[in-house]
């Protein structure tokens, strides 16, 4: 089944999309931004700056760090976190409901891989 | 007024997003490879390769080519192309009628701009 992936684009030129997304939700899994950013194959660096980012981008923190020792500490979503997943979640399956079947019919049309030499 | 983009991933590893239906409807446009390019600020050699891998992403071609001179010669979608624009427009509009007014909702959080000391 093909999967449809949504970005935000805000007028003030702040995105959301599926990777800022999975991030916080793998945050909220592990309580971490290390080892979210570990199971993402992302550097702690990097998703210590898209965290950041999140934070400053709403009028409400999207999540509350503890520090702690090298690699960061603690880290959880605050309720408003929650409801950006939420929402954005929201979005995706509400599409793949009313896009779904066209969606396959379109996927029905492509070339099959071992049919494309050269293809991706 | 927030922007909603779509990206579509094929169980088989193809995609299509914006960028791609952006070249189309611009070779449509202009009826060349290389006036797209221009348009998007992106290498002629980069819009070949991307027409290149649409047109042997489905079973049918996506756009028609004429060999030119230097910098390429004429393109043109053809119908199965503009099914596949008209395909993606249409489910973004669609979204933007769904899910315009929490889009907008959401919005309203956003701190303003010249409120963002390090902001992008």
């Amino acid at each position: 089944m093909p999967r449809l992936t949504l970005r935000i684009d805000f007028d003030n030129g702040s995105q959301i999309g599926h990777g800022k997304i999975r991030l916080l939700e793998l945050i909220a899994e592990h309580g971490s931004i290390s080892s979210a950013a570990r199971e993402m194959g992302m550097s702690y660096r990097r998703a210590w700056l898209l965290t950041d980012e999140l934070n400053r981008m709403f009028r409400s923190p999207v999540l509350e760090t503890q520090h702690g020792g090298s690699g960061g500490g603690a880290a959880r979503l605050t309720s408003f976190g929650h409801a950006i997943v939420g929402h954005y979640r929201a979005f995706e399956a509400q599409s793949m409901k009313l896009f779904g079947k066209q969606l396959a019919e379109l996927e029905r049309d492509l070339v099959d891989r071992e049919h494309r030499p050269g293809g991706v």
